[in-house]
């Protein structure tokens, strides 16, 4: 038997940290129950401290994920911070606290302004002080990849010491080559006493593009956990894509010595899924789960390769999901056949959330004649966007066109259920879309991107519409919506992106 | 000195095999054009046995680089091709004809149908004759990622002794694992008589996300020339992004002994340029060149990172070509400002093609208030696509909102410059825009993708759509156009798509 890799998603906490991928703590809970669909073995829900709305989300995803996961969360090596960690995770069954410190000469002596002495003393009385609350200790050392060998192994002995269950090498800057990364894992497995009584794991950025690359050196040479995110989500370039390291530890077992538990099959919808709650898209080209990654461009050759090549060579799409689309309601389908449809899809509704989602169904589906599993989920979607909006849209009404003058004029209703009217003309609908609204909602704003994506084939398919908006502050909201009609999409995710913008200004407001 | 890594871009060539890529030759010669001023050592411009498109890209090409760069044709190991190859790249200044056969047991048993002892004979005679037109001659070992070590190094033995100058070692199922196939370079290094006298090449592909990883283990073990494409591009999930693995060598020099000629400013460029053109868009935690590869998601944090620590661990937005749009134009500028602008964003337009731009220049300067260098680049792509376009746009009429039945008229002018209306309606402006083209445009396709990009920040930006269509055939062809108004956009998208499918059909029928 090879050696069982963890997988640690950090989608929820580092995969946030794009810039627009801020997530509310609903949205947060229905990723993390398609990480346990996935079978993750632990999922880092946020960093309690940092700010009411991270602490609600942490202890919400203990509770849902009781014994099927551990729920970690984050915290700096400062007492304050594991108390508020310590008190997220009090329900949760398999709960860890993951602590550290910097230990690159840069990240002590410029940053935290410590000694080499002073670095270890901290790291030990922050795990110390972690496990008078959980068994799970998990100790990240910020900046490994630029640290002196002989410290890193210093500090990493010192923690488990301390009890440190799990210890953390990241790659910080994403600039490591893969080999030198490899050495470094293999240096530590060396030269760390006791280190075989605690878990390595990898966490590895993209900003070269390697970042699965070092996530493998780091399995080869010893780690038994990878860190990571669907879709390679992150700040920057992103961190490692789930996807592609448990695919790459699927394809090179026998060489790595290693496997997962993960359940690859969920992978397409798991993708989808976070590109539609944070609006970043993956491009067709990506790995694994890009549109193109299985097409080749000719039948005849794609009818070769199945034929003839081993499926340890060639990964079987239907072994990550992807495949048709299948046709599964129409206008005709009853409340009984959406709801078991959307249970299938992991989606349990109460039965006035249910009575909502059928009315929208059926719009749709005299609308288009066949109802996909992709335009239910984003029907779900759009249904969560509406429950805590401060306005929503009552009706907007264009003219455009080519020689014409865009005008637009949108209705919408407030949260004191007021009905309010107003128009506009600009340099195309959407344009004076926005502008009717803001003549309505008075936010300050700034669109800083715009994108349609079609949620399914065909010309009548619902246009799925992205929008950020950055506030006065630089703080950066994302918004989307759907619709068949690409107009009303917009008006909808620019609401969207202003409801967010106006509630999370009210919170901070309390 | 460092070792100098020729860089061989195959955009033209292997990048335009991703599904709706394919280019015509005009849009391969501004490609060709970005990869002159990104100083490219080698254009792998076509395939010219392949169609007569690709013939004749590879001939104009050789005449556009003349000293500045290798032109590269491709054939298989087959005399017919290596006749046209020779024929197309008769004017060229810097001659490449590459050629080669497939070498692992797959390939040779099962494709193919040869021994081992005809794979090295036909590999043979190929390089020989090839030789007999050109000096500069590259072999390419298909499927070198499976094959027998020794059998492998007794072929590249074979060729360089027939007089390759080049040996290309691709991983072509993408596969491998960086450090497998380092030590396979090394080996060959090792094993292969006579190899220092050639030049050993490295082609990967991404379908575990590895590619530069795999490039640049390739680098470190004696591999002197990486083949790779803008963004990455190429079938299923691509092959090695050239920013990817430049700036991987940039950063790692002295570790891999390594550095290349490439002027990195031009990366942006270059990448937006190549998305214009296929209508494949990079995602925005893209490596190097995404939207938010150099986003940190503090201020505080970027302006810390920035002050501490060295160039050499964090790459400078600049290097690669990023950084904020600059204002260029407005309203009032005139003839002479456009043209000089255009000409430092790399155009040379004659007098009626600059007239034609002021004026759509002028309008888009009247809508908007600032033209920015993003609009210009769009602008001359929406004017490159007219140029050989079979249905133009008169005009089109849209009424559409919510709740409204969505409307379109629309005006197209034919080849013969009649001028047909017709109109329809929806489930949106679009769809009902698409069935009213479609009355006119009597031509059977499926809209199988539809994307919109804003290309400049703003609500009065300029959006970009992309729409691909495929053919009853399985041919899809992409489309782009650029207007204020999203649904003009679309109108103008939709007729470019069908616009190529009708040459294309036309040219196949010749």
């Amino acid at each position: 038997m090879t050696r069982k890799i963890a997988i640690f998603d950090t989608t929820l906490r580092d995969g946030e940290q794009s810039p627009g991928a801020s997530m509310n703590t609903e949205e947060k809970l229905v990723v993390a129950r398609q990480l346990l669909r996935l079978n993750v073995d632990v999922i880092e829900a946020g960093f309690p401290i940092s700010s009411p709305g991270d602490f609600e989300s942490v202890r919400r995803i203990a509770e849902l994920a009781g014994d099927d996961a551990t729920v970690v969360g984050l915290t700096r090596a400062v007492e304050k911070d594991i108390d508020r960690a310590a008190e997220a995770l009090k329900y949760a069954k398999r709960p860890r606290i993951h602590t550290g410190i910097g230990v690159s000469p840069s990240h002590m002596h410029d940053k935290l302004r410590i000694t080499e002495d002073q670095c270890i003393e901290r790291a030990v009385a922050a795990v110390s002080y972690a496990k008078k609350y959980v068994e799970d200790v998990q100790f990240y050392a910020e900046d490994a990849g630029r640290a002196d060998y002989a410290f890193l192994a210093k500090v990493i002995q010192a923690v488990i010491e301390a009890g440190a269950t799990v210890v953390n090498i990241p790659d910080t800057t994403g600039y490591s080559l893969p080999d030198e990364f490899g050495q470094r894992i293999k240096y530590l497995m060396e030269n760390v006493r006791g280190i075989e009584n605690a878990t390595v794991s990898v966490h590895c950025h993209n900003d070269l593009g390697m970042a699965t690359a070092l996530s493998l050196a780091g399995v080869r040479n010893g780690a038994t956990q990878v860190e990571c995110t669907i879709n390679g989500l992150g700040e920057r370039a992103g961190n490692t894509a789930m996807e592609e390291v448990v695919m790459g530890i699927r394809m090179h077992g026998d060489e790595l010595d290693a496997h997962t538990d993960i359940n690859t099959r969920e992978f397409i919808k798991a993708s989808r899924l976070a590109s539609s709650i944070t609006g970043i898209n993956v491009q067709v080209n990506k790995a694994i789960v890009g549109a193109n990654a299985f097409a080749h461009s000719s039948g005849i050759h794609q009818d070769g390769v199945l034929k003839k090549r081993d499926t340890y060579e060639i990964i079987d799409p239907a072994e990550v999901g992807a495949g048709q689309s299948q046709i599964v309601l129409t206008a005709r389908s009853g409340h009984a056949a959406l709801k078991h449809r959307l249970e299938e899809l992991g989606y349990e509704l109460d039965k006035e959330h249910l009575d909502r989602m059928y009315d929208a169904f059926l719009d749709l589906a005299d609308k288009k004649k066949e109802v996909y599993d992709e335009d239910l989920e984003s029907l779900m979607h759009e249904s969560r966007r509406n429950e805590t909006a401060v306005y929503t849209l009552e009706s907007v009404q264009i003219s455009c066109g080519f020689p014409l003058t865009p005008t637009a004029t949108v209705t919408l209703r407030n949260a004191a259920d007021q009905v309010v009217t107003a128009c506009d003309f600009g340099t195309g609908p959407i344009d004076a879309m926005y502008k009717a609204v803001n003549k309505i909602v008075q936010v300050e704003n700034d669109l800083s991107e715009f994108s349609v994506q079609s949620v399914t084939r065909g010309i009548d398919a619902l246009g799925e519409v992205t929008v950020r908006v950055t506030a006065p502050d630089g703080e950066v909201y994302t918004g989307r919506g759907a619709d068949g009609d690409i107009v009303v999409s917009s008006a909808k995710a620019y609401l969207n992106a202003l409801n967010r913008l106006i509630n999370d200004k009210a919170e901070h407001r309390k």
